[in-house]
This record gives structure tokens, sequence and C-alpha cells, in this order.
């Protein structure tokens, strides 16, 4: 818990493990090197549908990673605050990320 | 029009300018930043919602240029498909990906 | 609070006020409507697109009817799940709904 | 091909046939009456999650219908145009639809 006192941890934030940290960053440099593929496909000049497709997947693989993060959210941080009594900010928070997703 | 004899050159396509290839190539580089910067900020524990925030900045770069490659497939390759006869198999191609963005 | 005894209360719900109903029911009226309008349009064989951008409409409107309840039901149902400790089958509820509507 | 002077069709419209329309017609029926069941959940103050698992019911069913008018719209009213040389305008109008359900 003393994770908490780090200048980069967020107050509101319960610390992700070194397990949860890995497994995110492993799935950020996927997606990393689908973005460097899809300017690889770009360069030379391959079919749109092609490259339309490849991106349509990098949206299915970030929008897995941010349903990811907003489970563990709602289930750590959010439910910590709830609990703690600073639900309000917490819940206007959480719910302009949902409508920015559902846009 | 000799591009159409390159190798990495799909017969169905109309070849970018070298203009569209290094606008795409930027805003590519640019979300390739972005998904890096996610990395460090899952790595730094920064706020969830903060890192939901700049997912979803992702996502909207993205689809922009997914819709701007669909506008140049639909005015330069669809378009000359349906002019020379081979639509069927365009239209098919089309729908599948508008599906597949719609989803 | 003895609405929660009435049969068609669920005893997870915080029950709406009258005039949250009202506010729902007078949007879902006009959504009725629309959707009526589009059979009409299909009947008078109008345009494709004059009718996609209508259907486009209504979804937009759906889409605010539906944030509209998640919001209400984060900030009471869920919010009152959470405090009383029964956190965890509300927790997955709400994601299974955000998953359906991200999609 | 008569129905084109119709006052009710667009110049730019392939008529849809009686099948087409009838099958459209049945499809929104259903829509209109999945909203109505929406309405008198609420009116029955019904569980929140419940009535959001409707309306992401009625989103699906709406995007199909969505989908459906923009396939035949390309393989008819689109491809005539393109054929005819009037691309530009049916182009610009695609594009516009496709961007609004996109969001």
């Amino acid at each position: 818990m003393n994770h908490c006192e780090d200048n980069n941890v967020n107050a509101k934030m319960v610390p992700r493990t070194e397990e949860e940290i890995e497994s995110l960053i492993k799935r950020l440099r996927r997606i990393e090197g689908q973005v460097r593929g899809v300017q690889k496909m770009v360069e030379d000049n391959r079919y749109c549908i092609d490259i339309l497709v490849q991106i349509s997947a990098i949206q299915a693989a970030l929008n897995k990673v941010g349903l990811n993060l907003l489970e563990r959210h709602v289930n750590h941080c959010f439910a910590k605050a709830i609990r703690e009594g600073n639900g309000e900010e917490s819940i206007r928070e959480l719910m302009d990320v949902i409508k920015q997703f559902s846009k």
C-alpha cells in the first residue's frame, strides 16, 4: 500500500500489481507493433481494404485494453471511493469516460 | 499508372500519391507515439481514468485515419471497379469493412 | 422505500421518481414515433440516404436514453450495492452492460 | 422502372421491390414493439440493467436495418450513380452517412 505515497500514483488510485502492469504493457507493445505494421502497409502502397481491416483489428485490441482498465477501475478505485464516501466525483469521472467510449 | 505493375500494389488499387502517403505516415507515427505514451502511463501507475481518456483519444485518431482511407478508397479504387464492371467483389469488400467498423 | 416491496421492483433497485419515469417515457415515445416515421419513409420508397440519416438520429436518441439510465444506475443502485457490500454481482452486471454498449 | 416517375421516389433512387419493403417494414415494426416494451419496463420500475440490455438489443436491430439499407444503396443507387458519371455527390453522401454511423 505504500505505493500510494509514490508521486506518480494518484491518491484515488489502487496501484496495479506487477502482473497487471506487465500484462498491459505486453498488449500495448503488440498494439504499437500493429500501428507500425500499418505504416509499412501504407509505404508499400497496399490495398486500402487490407489496411482498413488491420486498423479495425487495432481498434478491437485497444477496446479490449480499455475495457480491461475500466473493469479494474470499477472493481478497485471506484468501489473504494464509494465505500469511503467520495463517490460523487468518481461517478462523474466514470460516466464521462463511458460517454467518451460510447461515441 | 505503371505503379500497378509493382508487386506490392494490388491490381484493384489506384496508387496513393507521395503526399497522401506522407500525410498518412505522419498521422500513424503520432498514433504510435500515443500508444507508447500509454505504456509509460501504465508503468508509472497512473490513474485509470487518465489512461482511459488517452486510449479514447487514440481510438478517435485511428477512426479518422480509417475514414480517410475509406473515403479515398470509395473515391478511387471503388469507383474505378464499378466503372470497369467489377463492382460485385468491391461492394462485398466495402460492406464487410463497414460492418467491421460499425461493430 | 416501500416501493421496494412492489413485485415489479427488483430488490437491487432504487425506484425511479415520478418525474424520472415521465421524462423517460416522453423520450421513448418520441423514439417510437421516429421508428414509425422510418416505416412511412420505407413505404413511400424514400431515398436510402435520407432513411439512414433518420435511423442514425434514432440511434443517437436511444444512446442518450441508455446513458441516462446508466448514470442513474451508477448513482443509485450501484453505489447502494457497493455500500452494502454487494458490489461483486453489481460490478459484473455493470461491466457486461458496458461491454454490450461498446460493441 | 416507371417507379422512377413516382413523386415519392427520388430520381437518384432505384426503387425497392415489394419484398424489400415488406421485409423492412416487418423489422421496423418489431423494433417499434421493442421500444414500447421498454416504455412498459420503465413504467413498471424495472431494474436499470434489464432495461439497458433491452435498449442494447434495439440498437443492434436498428444497426442491422441500417447496414441492410446501406448495402442495398451501395449495390443499386450508388453503383448506378457512378456508372452514370454522377459519382461525386453520391460519394459525399455515402461518406457523410458512414461518418455519422461510425460516431
